[in-house]
């Protein structure tokens, strides 16, 4: 038996009851230091529990490939995906950025996923019909969009610094040929390109529960998702999205020299 | 007359009108090209013309510093300082960490100001008793935090791309000593060091109106809004805004080597 998206909602529900108690809770940096009191590692922990929770009542056959506890079950047919909190840096310094994300894996390949922001109220959820956006200006069917080519493209990445010495000079290469560049963004990044805001994401070094969550919400919505050589993204590594193929293709000419 | 709070709020819906309809218009880049239509920049004049217009009508014998229509009567003992849409590349790129501001000056002193993000629902807004916060999560007065000391505070600035290159040294001296550094944030950024999440914002090369609202903000919140002299803030240029005395004193340091 298949998930519906009802229960996507519902485990966003569980895990924004978890994550937004935690959020801009103000003595953050000097409880940690403190008291060892850690809000996004609470934040982190009680919110994968509770989706595993879920998952393990409803469907007790899948797999899970969790950030904060690990892997089981990863040679059933169905396997979850979940970064409880990605854009720990983001939630901790009161970014409303931060996202979780939740996918669904059939026989290894993305088949559904979710990202939540719940301090903004935006949720976005797809599965191989389509893909929904729901947040404080309305719920609608989301559609990448083409820019034309890289020109014309506005670029998101985390930080420049986290690429590897080796990597930076073709991500720069990109840099330097797109109308716009943007720091600092993690997972919402990706659903903006989804949303048909931006066109472009390239990160490096991610894990799968990185992107686990994103890749049906960017497919659905038309965009291409992959690694820099162009393959599927499921096992994360170095990543692009793009709002078209011509951006795609265009960038990872120059990423691959 | 001073105006009141209230004539703040009349003044952020008027303009939210004018920005949030114009906000995440996909076809922002290509219509540009083709058509010369900005969403941006009709949302940076139609906001700025409200606001102006409900000024005028309310406060004739005050002076306007506006980012889209200039300035106008300044040598008047109040002083309205807007800048209608501040983190214009974060409007175009979908993310809802531009803002509104609108600060009051009086005899050249900032007095009162607000910044308003009305994607998310944010709005910060002081005078000389307080800073208050109204958001999803509710309205508060806002206070700032207290980090200790540098190497424990988060610092945001809009991009490190935008020192000058005889200004970066300093500016990295800081960001190498900090706990944790982000980019891409504009006025954001200070409602964060404000409401005590962050701690620390460093920027170069401001003109008036990107500051004149958030000055009473942080002030009334605790926080510490200098240039990079210590001196005022009023006039723009390059400035720091600190949680803590502390951590204000150690990153001046820093900036003048």
């Amino acid at each position: 038996m298949q998930p519906d998206l009802d229960f996507f909602h519902e485990l966003a529900d569980a895990a924004a009851k978890e994550t937004l108690p935690r959020f801009r809770t103000n003595a953050a940096v000097t409880n940690k230091l403190e008291s060892g009191f850690d809000p996004v590692t609470e934040a982190d922990r009680s919110a994968e529990a509770a989706i595993r929770a879920l998952i393990k009542e409803n469907f007790p056959d899948h797999g899970i490939m969790g950030e904060e506890y690990g892997s089981e079950g990863l040679d059933a047919e169905y396997v979850w995906v979940i970064d409880p909190v990605d854009g720990t840096r983001a939630f901790i310094s009161g970014l409303p950025v931060w996202g979780t994300l939740i996918g669904l894996y059939r026989n290894g390949r993305s088949i559904a996923g979710l990202m939540d922001q719940p301090f903004t109220g935006e949720r976005y959820l797809a599965d191989q019909n389509g893909a929904i956006y729901r947040g404080p200006d309305g719920q609608r069917t989301i559609h990448a969009r083409d820019c034309g080519d890289l020109s014309a493209a506005t670029l998101f990445t985390t930080s420049p610094h986290l690429f590897l010495p080796e990597e930076f000079p073709f991500y720069r290469a990109v840099e330097e040929r797109v109308n716009l560049f943007r720091y600092g963004c993690d997972c919402y990044a990706y659903t903006l390109v989804a949303a048909g805001h931006a066109d472009l994401v390239i990160e490096n070094g991610l894990q799968a529960y990185d992107v686990g969550g994103l890749i049906a919400i960017l497919e659905a919505a038309g965009a291409v998702m992959t690694d820099w050589q162009g393959g599927r993204p499921e096992q994360g590594g170095n990543i692009i999205a793009a709002g078209s193929r011509t951006v795609h293709a265009e960038a990872l000419e120059l990423l691959n020299g």
